[in-house]
């Protein structure tokens, strides 16, 4: 007779580029998240919440024009369709603005935050599954609108823990650069190709430098490798005039205003988005945002190739060390700008839309690295087991403390050796433990033990300053949860 | 020459089985989350959030036998793997217990949210995503574990706003089916046919009733269509002992035990069942939760089959009207219980675990059945605009409110239309509309307009108790906060 075969055991293990979240990764991340919902809801945006799951169809961006259409996307085949994780949350509101257009308001604010998906390559801190919290502004064509999402990522980033001074939202606009694109000659239909490689020119400024993208402007650029890039063959003018523009910050709004109406003279999309720049400079200054939070910057080129109007972006300007020990400003957590389009691919009308998206992982870890966040959640106090038979008495002390407020659990495990209790309630950053067997029942009293300065006593065993507080002591039963919440108090006061 | 082929446009859809969540749909229920995770974080349990996308063999129940194993779940292939969609939280709880083994505390409490996905068919009222909400002890062998449980749901269904009265918890025990069983003659290897019969036909008591249960417990079971079922073959003595278990629910759990003691007399499994009820409910007394709360009822038969000792369930006691104009009580909104095998799939190692989860989608419909919810958020405070080339100075009146902590914007369609604005503060549902045009500007003056008396003068011109309180009135612009916090108050202080 054939063995029985034995079905060999799974892995335990997270497909590649994905990850788990654990305790304080999680609460800290709901908490940032809901501190951004309430300044979204100030401003008048509501929440949206779509599914991860979309057809391919309405996603777009990834059309099949092959068998398997999962490029960036995760997709597989349902009856005639294919069906994907979204990929981003503005596909999504792209599919519900023309979905629901004769029944939203108009403009339709609105924000989402959640999960997207990308099929990528995953690599070290890159994941296949990250979280986006999006706010945008659908059929509003006035950059009033623009303004509005500024001050709004301004207050968001205060409302969150990032200080004043601590950061600042930077204005560009791709209508600048169209006129500085016509003022060099690049505006004919023949020359779309010409645009795509100043573009991309523009989009490398801080990895190639300005000679770099001085070459590619120019007959075109040898790497390192030896490999040529063809150039968008300006000459040395009209190189001149879009190497101005990335360099036309000054020190006021006003004065990089009218350098950046020099530079785009004669062309009249380029003193269309001058405008705009100078009007949002107006209303943000009106409602009190100055040049110390929203400036506006041409050296602002991400995204300049996605969107058509202003584009903006936050970036955080303290000091981080980098992984080579050297210091850097900690960089952007947020980006945004004016599209159209938006749900034209649907319904063939145009509905211009802004808004903005924050990088959630980016903005956390600025938080932790501004030291607003701790790494660990303070775990709960542990009431530990000496008897068995007991179990009801210390189940009500447990409710007794969380009834007063307080985060704590009775010790679940197997409770035969208590050096596991202590070692347990260690794992979980447990403030406090209380311990009672049968001697202490008999007297109606508990041992409370301090395992915060029980931990610094270790430490430092001569610590003078604590000599008259003891790490553990015995109080009676009815005065359980007064000095529990009192040495938690006096924990939280120490200057640990 | 032949003409371009035009790309049809693309549907505006969900896929079929999914659904967006808008405004007041999104905000309640991550404020019903909120309240949730409260109440479990003061128990001492951590969130846990695992991605959306697992390999099919972590996720187990669905391990691929064939060509695409998309049996209930989600699923694609990636290189030589298939990843999916989990279909509960359940499943990655057991993955991350057995990958993190050596790292996790143990006892190991945790809470997740978020959603889960089926590919099933879609019907009315049944999507293919949907959010659980779920609390878990991995590694407590103790009913002290299965005790709390308990209480938490109890806490947690009144933190969110169920009243005491309006749910009971219903405790149950499958070992003490297993005595019944045993009692019946079906514990032998060579039953488990007729042991699935059992289980079966138990689970199906509320559809079919006590006689369509006693005839698949017996010799078989004829339904409507004609169609035969067969039965168990229980003679008439140990049919008596099953259908006794489901009815031993008594006055007290004191007379419940009893009763369930008698029936599972002899066999010793059955014993430790009951045993384990009484524990269960004696822990939970001492802590103050009676029999208005918790109580032990041998008729919850739900999830009998899957697990593996005690079991729960929330039922909701208030009545409803259903589809057919007739009062039912509103029902289940969580269940739970303690289960094997969680880890030892992946470690050949048993870990003991238990948990519940909670129907988030029901307990929000109950929670808006009580009227605890409003179906719809209040709007922005709209500041209309009059002279578009005003509108730094609407900014800054939506800045001031929204500083004095008022939801509001101004509006950023295009204003041409005064009516379309009144229109769109309307679909809002905005409690006021702020209205300054140039005469207001040089008076140094703004209306504001009362927009919820507004709709209730207009449902009723001759209300007369709101006579003396007119719908719009004139303000000097310094006071514009003051007024619109006092309109504001005003319109919920009416009994409307």
């Amino acid at each position: 007779m054939a063995k029985d075969k034995k079905t060999p055991r799974p892995k335990a293990e997270t497909p590649k580029g994905f990850r788990d979240y654990f305790g304080a990764q999680v609460s800290q991340r709901t908490e940032m998240l809901r501190n951004i919902a309430a300044v979204y809801h100030r401003y008048g945006f509501d929440p949206l919440e779509t599914s991860g799951v979309e057809t391919v169809e309405a996603l777009g961006k990834f059309l099949p024009d092959v068998d398997r259409p999962n490029e960036g996307v995760f997709a597989w085949e349902e009856d005639a369709d294919w069906l994907a994780l979204r990929y981003d949350l503005t596909a999504p509101l792209a599919r519900v603005a023309a979905q629901y257009r004769n029944d939203l308001p108009s403009p339709y604010r609105r924000y989402a935050m959640g999960p997207v998906w990308r099929n990528e390559k995953p690599g070290p801190g890159r994941f296949r599954q990250f979280y986006q919290c999006d706010a945008d502004t659908v059929g509003a064509p006035s950059v009033a609108a623009d303004a509005e999402i500024c001050a709004m990522l301004s207050d968001t980033l205060e409302a969150v823990g990032i200080k004043r001074g601590d950061y600042v939202i930077r204005v560009n606009n791709r209508k600048v650069l169209n006129g500085v694109l016509e003022v060099a000659g690049l505006s004919g239909d023949d020359k779309e190709a010409e645009r795509g490689i100043v573009l991309r020119a523009i989009d490398k400024l801080d990895r190639l430098g300005v000679n770099g993208v001085r070459a590619l402007l120019g007959e075109g650029r040898k790497d390192e490798s030896g490999d040529f890039t063809k150039g968008a063959g300006l000459d040395a003018a009209a190189a001149d005039v879009v190497m101005g523009f990335m360099d036309a910050g000054r020190e006021t709004g006003a004065q990089t205003v009218a350098r950046l109406s020099d530079l785009v003279a004669g062309s009249s999309v380029g003193m269309e988005g001058v405008q705009e720049l100078q009007t949002i400079a107006d209303l943000l200054s009106a409602q009190g945002y100055g040049p110390d939070r929203i400036v506006i910057d041409p050296s602002v080129v991400r995204g300049l190739g996605y969107y058509t109007g202003p584009v903006f972006e936050a970036e955080l300007t303290f000091e981080v060390t980098d992984e080579k020990g050297n210091p850097r400003n900690f960089g952007s957590v947020a980006g945004g700008g004016r599209y159209d389009d938006l749900v034209k691919r649907f319904t063939g009308q145009a509905v211009p839309a802004t808004g903005v998206s924050i990088g959630v992982d980016r903005l956390l870890a600025a938080l932790h690295a501004t030291g607003r966040l701790d790494a660990t959640d303070q775990g709960p106090v542990v009431v530990t087991v000496m008897d068995r038979d007991r179990m009801a008495d210390y189940q009500t002390m447990v409710a007794d403390l969380r009834n007063a407020g307080i985060r704590a659990e009775v010790y679940l495990g197997n409770p035969k050796n208590f050096g596991n209790q202590l070692k347990y309630a260690d794992k979980r950053n447990s403030p406090v433990a209380v311990i009672a067997g049968g001697e202490e029942f008999d007297r109606g009293v508990v041992q409370i033990k301090d395992l915060i300065l029980g931990k610094q006593l270790a430490e430092n065993a001569t610590l003078e300053e604590w000599k008259d507080r003891p790490s553990q002591i015995e109080v009676p039963r009815a005065e359980l949860v007064d000095h529990v919440l009192r040495m938690v108090a006096g924990q939280q006061a120490d200057p640990a």
